[in-house]
């Protein structure tokens, strides 16, 4: 059955699933690049986001691979898209990706300002929902039929995502720095009253990999 | 010279230090015990906490020793002394450790309301100081001479701290267990700003070990 799935996001010691000041210079924020240090060095991430060969295998790939397998749609805040705000205008932006972006399915951005979906190479299309967090997981589910949703980030959408009761497993990597300030992932949410337990842990020199289930 | 250390202070994932309703029942709130899984194994506990041989060795009882060196006064929170709120009444409490408590130092209780010291066997004398943090800490720094400080928590106390630039160290370890309420560590502390960095990072089976310098 299609699940609903956080994979591979990564916070700080102190929670912080990004650092302050996104911008076009600072994508991750000031920081947060440190973040995803476990995932840079994976082979999956160097295959599927940088197009390269090589690439560490073991407990970090482990959990990378997982994150790609099995997906049939992803959901992404407009921030993991564009580093604009507002209203969308005629810049040229197509995405942090250049041409080819690693989803090759269809990708659901949530936005608060209509545009056309945006078609790009390698199966990826960009569709952007205007109508909430609920109505992007049911097309996204559509989209996905028996595979998979994965929920991308940022922090605030996951966040969003899981008060809402709608994430069936999130995998979250902590990683061994500090930000002070950012976007916090977990600020606000009971995720023992919404059900959540941890059902792994493992821990490589990068980062703590934690599975939180449902139920 | 004589530094200002937390030690082995266990929190969630979700960043959490005590579970909700710290009680006499639940004197590390409801849930709280599975932050200290890590702890209760290690030989330094078994023998420094329980009086009983055997534990485990390894990362998690090298940093649990770690806890106990080289110490000369510890700082603690009200409620790390008793499940008593408000002024204090003759109800016969001498701390939740029975006669011979661990600390076998001089040990300075941050509270509202003043009280005679308290002194036990084995060394340990509580001490109660009702004007603040900074007042305790000099008062503990006198006490330990050239050893150091241990802030022993609770989130608050060490939370208080931190947010006031005076620990030099701080080991945090961090448990596979959601809380979803109760005493948050790092709520509204900007780590970084406060010069803060990770030094150290070291993953067990049971828990993730990270040691926070200034500097």
């Amino acid at each position: 059955m299609s699940r609903v799935r956080v994979q591979s996001f990564s916070v700080s010691i102190d929670g912080f699933g990004a650092g302050p000041g996104q911008s076009l210079a600072h994508p991750l924020g000031v920081g947060g690049e440190g973040l995803h240090t476990w995932a840079f060095t994976t082979r999956t991430f160097q295959r599927n986001v940088l197009g390269k060969e090589g690439g560490a295998t073991g407990v970090d790939e482990d959990f990378a691979a997982r994150g790609f397998a099995n997906l049939g749609a992803w959901i992404l805040g407009r921030n993991m898209f564009a580093h604009s705000r507002g209203p969308w205008t005629d810049d040229g932006w197509r995405g942090w990706w250049g041409p080819n972006p690693p989803y090759h399915v269809p990708v659901f951005v949530l936005t608060h300002h209509a545009r056309p979906s945006l078609e790009m190479e390698g199966g990826t299309t960009f569709h952007f929902v205007t109508d909430g967090i609920e109505a992007a997981l049911e097309r996204a589910k559509a989209a996905a039929g028996e595979r998979d949703v994965r929920i991308g980030g940022g922090a605030a959408t996951i966040r969003q995502y899981l008060a809402a009761g709608l994430v069936d497993e999130a995998h979250v990597a902590i990683s061994p720095v500090v930000l002070g300030r950012g976007e916090p992932l977990f600020a606000g949410l009971d995720l023992a009253t919404l059900g959540y337990r941890v059902t792994e842990h493992a821990a490589t020199p990068h980062a703590t990999h934690v599975v939180l289930m449902r139920g």
